[in-house]
């Protein structure tokens, strides 16, 4: 159950004015078109006003240019979306792991917990492991021998973390990622491939949140390096030495093969590949499936591929993608 | 071990004909090609009665009007593709986790745990959890608090369902699979990336299938949902606020980016994604690794991409794709 | 800790010359750039010499060549990259679950476990399972009834193994990998999908690496098949059916779908996608993130896509791609 606050509670916790009935209490948040009696809406974009006059929300987060559209119960300030997005906090009734260590949890020896951690049923913690201040560490999850985990972090059920890994403050890990597995190294050698063992670790900063499924591997000798305030999506792969740049966020099923830099604030959008050994400009935005195969120095954005088609005409014109140098030849001496 | 089942017994199950030794004992299923004596095969494609001569199988599932060409044991249906797949069910040997619950599984308070539930070794239940009849549920699987899960469904090995996670009836739910991870939700603020919590669930029909390292998010504010009868492979990734429609099936590794909403009876091919935001009708067909960027109101089958060939010749064509719109340019100005 | 090891012990191990101090203690290994005093470093590529001057390291693998330029303590070799390759092992600090089972570990009825098994907290063996010498199962890792895992081969923590898969010797299993989950078989009835149950199983060879979340089903009715020697990144769907040849390596988030054959010492790039049911030579090479829509009958490259490029660009570019079967007709009318 979420918790109940009321408008004047919230309007001083956001450090926001309000308008209209400072006790209406509040058990939750809702869009303009789904937000139920007792709920708290929010309009971010002027193009929802349409939808004031129909909401069924107990009160609504708005700019105050807005105001005087809408009669009922309000919360005033300049960035709407923000004020609902640090609300989503005070509304989130994610069930936590209880403090303390449950006893089906197993625990290697020489290992430093702080107060306030949680680790939950069937967890396993390796010797020698250091957990911060308040560190959740869901059921079943698996953190290696000598890992450093820093305060308030959360490891969510069933992740990996590999020996040695080192994580910040504040950062998620969801279920089924994979920190500080093998990176992909092999020696082609006369008897085929000869495994390269992979001797780095991963140092991941704080306020990182990394999504369900995703990996990030060890690097070869020198460590795999995930920068303050990165958020990375589900099912992203992150290759041996890598390193990614703050605040950079990049989408789901991307990859970065190994040793490429990306730099900070660059947003990677959806399936996009950057193959190894680049570098990645700040700023650079790439969009959803695009392939980068050579390093950018410019912020800005980039793109590959081809537009979406009914099949039967795409055929007829990606065939003629097979030709496109014999056509270019012809047109140019043509115009010649 | 398979079972063993007579001819007529499987015909009888069928509610097929068969022509032959009705005792012949059948003890597992087989191609034309690898069949060996004692198993049954079947013949789907008339492209494949060339090997009807020569196959080892002890009987054969076919149409009536192949009957004459096949002097064995033989069941004869309209439609030998579907009772093959119905008879795979007789045939799997898949060793089910005993029914009642192993010592080592770890129950939250407050759970119902229906007849015939299984719980493997190491499976950690929440509170509050409602199992109905004959769910099993793997080894070392972790199911969050409040989920609910429908009669007949199973939670392979490893799988994780976070909390208030709702799953229908015969679902089978594959290991690494990731249920209800947050959406990856952010608002860009003056200190960088702030997190919108993520208080909606996932609610999933019955008959659905969900494979291996599967992730699906749950919804920002509102659910994430998969209807009924809708199948999905390994490693697709569901984003937050997605609905799936009706017996829509997806192949591996696509991905579908929030708030999307797909319409039944749609096949997505492997590696597609399609971005946020849109509308796609029912009845649409995406073929292998295309993006779809704009909602799609017709059914139909639709394609982006170019074709493969040998790199040498791709690298040349794809240059000129970089000139393509000068190229248009100046062959309109030739044509005037 | 890494060991220490001295120059003349490494050049014995690695049968190769040294030039100076043989008692010159090394405890591991960097780049020319990055290594510490009392590591080694290595000079694969004539383009580094310019670093020798500068390497802060105690001794350096080179070859005989290029030993006049560096006056400091070296290992003399033909290949240093594979000797570098050959030394990641020695240098490698690793912990290894302790021998033996874990007290917290769930061992089914039947099951055979050689000289030197490790099992670890919370791993669950199904029954008459064949674990051979020296195996190691990191923690929570899950192994079906019925499984047979060869001499050596380690299977990371959490990782999933349903029934009856073989692996072979020396293999490396990562987390968050799933072997042997049902393939994506379903026959279209008037009722909906039904699901054809997968009654094949997977055969792994010896001396196979699969990355972290990989995912490999199980064969419909034959078994899927890793050939020894394979290497397989993170994130690689390997659908039912598939055969993959030996010492083919395929890189991260690759799919290979349902009864593909991939030939012998291919290399598989990143993203790549093959459909099902196609054939691939010997020898083959397929660049990041093709998709590969036919047999390929010929070693060679092989590539699909489009170059990145300024979204702006590219979007004048892409639009003119729908026009390119009609623009092609132009031309060729012009040129007649």
């Amino acid at each position: 159950m979420s918790p109940t606050l009321t408008l004047a509670e919230l309007a001083a916790w956001l450090d926001a004015d309000f308008e209209g009935d400072g006790d209406c209490p509040l058990s939750g948040l809702g869009t303009l078109q789904s937000a139920l009696p007792g709920q708290l809406s929010f309009i971010a974009n002027p193009v929802y006003r349409k939808y004031l006059a129909s909401t069924r929300a107990s009160a609504v987060i708005m700019t105050p240019d807005l105001a005087a559209e809408y009669p009922g119960n309000k919360l005033l300030t300049a960035n709407p979306y923000e004020a609902y997005a640090r609300l989503t906090e005070r509304f989130d009734d994610r069930p936590a792991v209880p403090t303390g260590c449950h006893p089906t949890a197993v625990i290697g020896d020489g290992c430093q917990l702080a107060e306030g951690v949680s680790i939950g049923p069937q967890a396993t913690i390796g010797r020698q492991v250091v957990l911060a201040e308040g560190v959740e560490i869901g059921a079943g999850a698996s953190i290696g021998d000598g890992c450093h985990i820093g305060a308030g972090t959360r490891i969510a059920a069933r992740a990996v973390l590999y020996h040695d890994i080192r994580v910040g403050e504040r950062c998620v890990i969801h279920s089924g990622a994979v920190i500080g597995a093998d990176g992909f190294g092999f020696a082609l050698t006369a008897d085929g491939w000869l495994k390269i063992h992979q001797l780095g670790s991963v140092v991941i900063g704080s306020d990182v949140e990394i999504g369900a499924g995703t990996t990030v591997d060890r690097g070869a000798l020198d460590d795999t390096r995930i920068a303050d305030g990165v958020k990375i999506d589900n099912q992203v792969q992150i290759a041996h030495n890598v390193s990614i740049g703050r605040n950079t966020a990049i989408a789901g099923q991307a990859g970065i093969a190994g040793s490429t830099t990306v730099g900070e604030n660059c947003t990677i959008a959806g399936g996009v590949g950057i193959v190894g050994h680049l570098t990645i400009a700040d700023g650079v935005h790439v969009t959803a499936m695009s392939l980068v195969t050579h390093s950018l120095h410019k912020p800005g954005s980039y793109s590959s591929g081809t537009p979406l088609a009914p099949t039967r005409e795409w055929r007829r014109n990606a065939v003629r993608f097979k030709q496109l140098n014999e056509l270019a030849t012809r047109l140019k001496k043509l115009d010649e």
